[in-house]
């Protein structure tokens, strides 16, 4: 059974925030049974961690003797092992593999950017100054994929891989923020949403949240 | 023939730090020709070229009706439909994607943040205070990557694409200035830039620099 590291403790409380979401939405839309391996940041950060995972960072995925980090080749690796998280034919299925690599190296950067600010430098002057143009760099992002999404569903053809990885990057924090301002897009992450992988696979990370927090 | 899109005038001035660079390394690993379609900022944001590139951004890939987009999903594809760029058991081959992965979205980031922090914010009074913190992110990644180069040449048994990919995010400035004190990423990067394939990809790319500018 597939071995998936995650937080011991998240820092989003229960929000399906962290990066491991999207490989658990992923084997559960393929229907995996999988086990966790919760790591506290001291786990993380060890030598035997550092080993699977070289940054220090979750999730980690082991199966038949392999190890691999990266949430976005995790999922990629889910889906090219099981069917139906990719289009069958070889060009939807480049397309669908570069909406995956534009979710978390064209859209996720500027998102992440945008909460570093607050996260790392709320406490500095000039971050009040720095946020419209962090924005500004973030909706024009937003802008761009909510054009790409018009009059689709999913980014590549039917649901795939590409949107597991976009949906969970729309989904935090300095994204959600804006979604008022973007219906198409917020329209586009409630589908993800509701599909009952994604309900299944948010439920297991609040209900192992609640469990150690009372 | 695979068309590629680039810049018409590349704002690094000929040292191929721009994103067609990887894909035109790995074009000439596996030795195919291809033709290449230069574009100005005016051609990037018109609606043909955002039908390619929903981000009108370069590089584009254009081959037998196939249009592709994202730098690290341009060379996963050349690799997988050429032979010499990935491990040929599927373990390698998966984590040497996952390598892919962490360049373009756990290395390139905190280098790119970085470089906008000079790019889009130089002029700032906060920016000399901000400098500290993002070199800090930047080393920590660094630190990690060279711990996990140590003792090898390339980062997933023999030289793949993940190392295509993380060189080139390497030669990056920001990244650049601080190879004095990683030399063995010093080493890692200038193995990369030895190979004929790189040597020939530069060069292509400085003529054209050179030839636009007299």
């Amino acid at each position: 059974m597939p071995v998936v590291g995650v937080f011991a403790d998240s820092p989003d409380r229960g929000r399906g925030l962290a990066r491991d979401m999207a490989v658990r939405w992923a084997l559960t839309e393929v229907g995996v049974a999988h086990d966790l391996q919760p790591l506290s940041f001291a786990d993380m950060k060890a030598p035997e961690h550092k080993a699977r995972q070289p940054f220090g960072q979750i999730p980690t995925f082991e199966a038949d003797g392999l190890t691999l980090f990266e949430s976005g080749a995790i999922v990629l690796h889910i889906a090219e092992t099981h069917p139906g998280l990719l289009p069958a034919d070889p060009a939807g299925r480049a397309r669908a593999i570069a909406w995956m690599f534009a979710a978390v190296s064209t859209v996720e950067p500027v998102i992440v950017e945008r909460e570093v600010a607050v996260l790392l430098e709320g406490d500095q002057p000039w971050t009040a100054k720095r946020l419209p143009g962090l924005e500004a760099r973030l909706r024009q992002r937003l802008d761009d994929l909510a054009a790409a999404l018009t009059g689709k569903d999913w980014l590549a053809g039917d649901f795939s891989a590409a949107d597991i990885m976009m949906v969970c990057v729309l989904r935090r924090p300095a994204a959600a923020m804006l979604m008022g301002d973007y219906p198409l897009l917020a329209a586009y992450v409630a589908r993800g949403e509701a599909r009952p992988a994604f309900q299944s696979a948010f439920a297991e990370q609040k209900a192992r949240f609640d469990a150690a927090h009372g």
